[in-house]
């Protein structure tokens, strides 16, 4: 398990100097991405650098990258002047390590270069290489997902917005040709865009894509559906060929659809579902137990998804997703859901419970017992792999991991209803930051939406009566979000424009 | 002045029967929008139908026609048979002519045939050309423009929405593989646009077209905004080299943007401006009068206006928009949109006056004063266009012309903020018919918009607290109604998905 990092600096952490410039004359230029990469990895594990110079010790690297953030970021910098041997000698890297008190096979050593790879190869670490086309986000990425898996290098990167160039779009939105503040929640999304992107103005948001994780609930043995299991099968038919509010949806506003089964019940392949396209088949395992008699899911279960969940995320980030929108589908997920955040937030149950899909008063009264029963086998202080486990699902834990690695990613994860809004519950507990990286697509008609909204301090961006999930909410919100993303981009000043600002 | 309107039957009212088709035999299938074109004429004309038959007499006709609710629409039949002389005899026409009472050169003659022109000119009356190009509406609609105006032409053609197709709509959207009323409002909007489009599914309000009307307003004089006057002018010039806000997120859109100088006080010659595309030199005066100090405008300034907005909405319908925007650019323009709000449903002017684009206390203080003053000079019976011409505005009053002229067209209307609220509210108080053509884009956050969507049951799509004006709070509402469109267009119902429908 690696617990400790080390980087080249040149072309890996900085831009790397001229050969000869003067030692005065050196100006630190971070690599796109390199200081918020370590921000977010100083949480996690411990960090050094280690560099070949001719002329400057440690303490001289240090005193060259004051300013740039990754001064403070770095416990130990270590020079071939401090140990009198340069790369590809692995003398610097393991006196980095001595100095961090860390063992070499749980150490990975970020370069960019041959002798890099070949002085960690000589101290026995692990190696990452940087290029290009593989920033440092991505080549740790690769890494720890191979050393541990997908959604613990996902926590591991996440880490907050970054808050200079959301200062900047601020003061960028007023000097467009508007009066101050004009348009709304659309500047804030605008301004959160520039946060998550670390640029103003910030990328557009497209093309979005959409992953529908499904599963299903043991609890529907209690009654609180009219829905019969096997819907969940078929609607996951329903969105591979195309019919479903998703498909319509994602089609308008030019995103994919990715269809997840995590944990459905029916046998898919009897379906005719077994080599349909945009159907990832992952299932940890054929719906979650009853809650209501016990535990939903084992710890097991619930990393399981967790990783998938992830996984999908970096999948679809990498075919070039620039937002990610949570879709779901599961008959009885609004009882686990509900059951989640009662959990999570510590509210009655009887606040958060809703009619889903459509129920009647004796239905609602029997899913608020039974979420109140289950809710009650936790202690208070549960964290959310506990929660998810004694009273989630498999596609709200997938979710919760999706959600985590959307945020590690540095993309928008626009944020559907009531299920993928106890998954966001669960994920900002893990890591509170993901929750700036969030954008709550709409308001849903169920309560327990409401009190996500409320506990996580998010303004969603529609609120037109909603309560059917799939990503639907989500996906009809991507419309404003590009257009928080058009206005910085392509609004005229005052200044270009010729028009008076108000007196 | 016409006043009365009569229409040949076959192939103009109803699709023509095969020669020789047994009377018994006769299903009167109306052509596409004929009826509900008639229903909103009668409001206005005196209808009846002349037709030559070699058998049946008016009543046999009208026996017919039952059923298409064209009969219903038809005070009087007369047919070839009941005056013994076919087309192009004048005769059944003037027969017609003398039990509507009215004289031959203030009525109308709506045929599709050579014969039926001939008639209509042995009759002495005008006439107007259906084809399979030109359906009845727009037929008539030429002729009463040339007769009056477009204005006149626009409201006597505005009717009620189809409560079939509407009815058929809701009925649909609960066949969709989703539970009944899960897409909420979105469900609503598609109802509304089948209602509109009289015919489920509807079609796409796609391309839309924004229409941004620009008018001055003396009332700045009062010190009632902190932008001074030329403004109006340069946010011309930006729209028209698009620059602004509404030319971002109508290009997003897909929607084009017209620029309509109804009133703006600054020479646009002057800002080069002579020759641009998408600029409509419109220019009825070089902005209102003082409010403060007496009427904005002459009655006869509110009806040019009307007829300019009216016009520039069948020239938008005409070159293929199925949908029309509100738009609008006016220094001072809130102040006057509060006083028309204010004097239409009676409101105290201190509960609809707001802060506009950002104004402190003290004129907050003063802008409320002015309207209090200026809206207490009306009569509290006062009419749309007196109140226009009083306290109103060019582009309020050429807005609410537009939005007449989209509802007699049959198309929806996305309206914008406080002004164009100010402006649906004048146009609903002049035809209450024209409110379920418009679709209320968002809440500003000006108090005048929500007194006016709650005076109207209106509901509006989005709630971004926007308060810009330009069409932008409308046009980005434009995505979600194309969803409502496409939802009940391309999703899959129960049926054909195979999916169970709930127990």
């Amino acid at each position: 398990m690696i617990t400790t990092i080390l980087f080249d600096i040149g072309d890996t952490l900085v831009r790397s100097a001229a050969p000869g410039t003067p030692v005065d004359a050196l100006v630190a230029v971070p690599m796109p991405g390199a200081v918020r990469t370590l921000r977010a990895l100083a949480r996690s594990y411990r960090l050094g650098a280690v560099t070949d110079t001719s002329v400057m010790d440690g303490a001289a690297v240090k005193r060259a990258l004051a300013g740039t953030g990754l001064d403070d970021l770095l416990e130990v910098i270590v020079t071939s002047v401090d140990v009198g041997a340069a790369k590809p000698d692995g003398r610097g890297l393991l006196a980095a390590l001595e100095r961090l008190d860390a063992a070499a096979d749980e150490a990975l050593f970020v370069g960019d270069a041959e002798v890099d790879e070949q002085a960690a190869r000589a101290a026995g670490m692990h190696f990452a290489r940087v290029s290009r086309d593989v920033d440092v986000r991505r080549a740790v990425r690769r890494v720890l997902t191979d050393d541990a898996d997908a959604f613990a290098a996902a926590l591991a990167l996440v880490g907050p917005t970054d808050e200079r160039a959301a200062a900047n779009a601020r003061e960028h939105q007023d000097r467009l040709t508007k009066p101050r503040g004009a348009l709304g929640r659309v500047e804030d999304l605008g301004v959160q865009l520039a946060g998550i992107a670390a640029i103003d103005p910030p990328p557009r948001p497209v093309p979005a894509a959409v992953a529908v994780f499904a599963g299903d609930h043991g609890v529907v043995a209690e009654g609180v559906t009219p829905w019969p299991q096997e819907v969940t099968a078929q609607m996951v038919a329903n969105f591979v060929a195309g019919g479903a509010a998703i498909n319509v949806l994602a089609r308008q506003a030019g995103a994919s659809v990715t269809v997840v089964d995590v944990g459905v019940a029916t046998d898919l392949d009897a379906l005719g579902l077994a080599s349909a396209p945009n159907l990832l088949r992952r299932r940890v395992r054929a719906g979650t137990a009853n809650l209501a008699a016990g535990p939903a899911l084992d710890a097991a279960d619930v990393d399981a998804a967790l990783v998938i969940g992830a996984a999908v995320a970096d999948e679809l980030v990498e075919a070039g997703a620039a937002a990610l929108v949570t879709g779901d589908m599961g008959i009885g997920n609004t009882t686990a859901a509900a059951a989640v955040i009662a959990a999570l937030t510590g509210r009655p149950p009887a606040t958060v419970v809703g009619r889903g899909t459509g129920i009647d008063d004796d239905m609602l009264a029997r899913k608020t017992r039974v979420i109140e029963r289950a809710v009650a086998r936790l202690p208070v202080d549960a964290g959310a792999r506990s929660v998810l486990a004694e009273v989630g699902g498999l596609e709200l834990a997938a979710l919760a991991g999706f959600i985590v690695a959307g945020a590690s990613h540095c993309v928008p994860v626009v944020v559907d209803g009531v299920i993928a809004g106890a998954s966001l519950l669960a994920a900002a507990s893990m890591h509170h930051d993901v929750v700036a990286y969030a954008v709550a697509g709409h308001r849903s008609s169920e309560p327990g939406a409401s009190a996500v909204l409320a506990e996580l301090g998010l303004e969603p961006v529609l609120d037109l009566g909603l309560r059917l999930g799939e990503g639907t909410g989500a996906c009809l919100a991507l419309g404003v979000l590009d257009a928080a993303a058009l206005v910085l981009t392509e609004m005229a000043t005052f200044d270009t424009a010729g028009v008076t600002d108000k007196s």
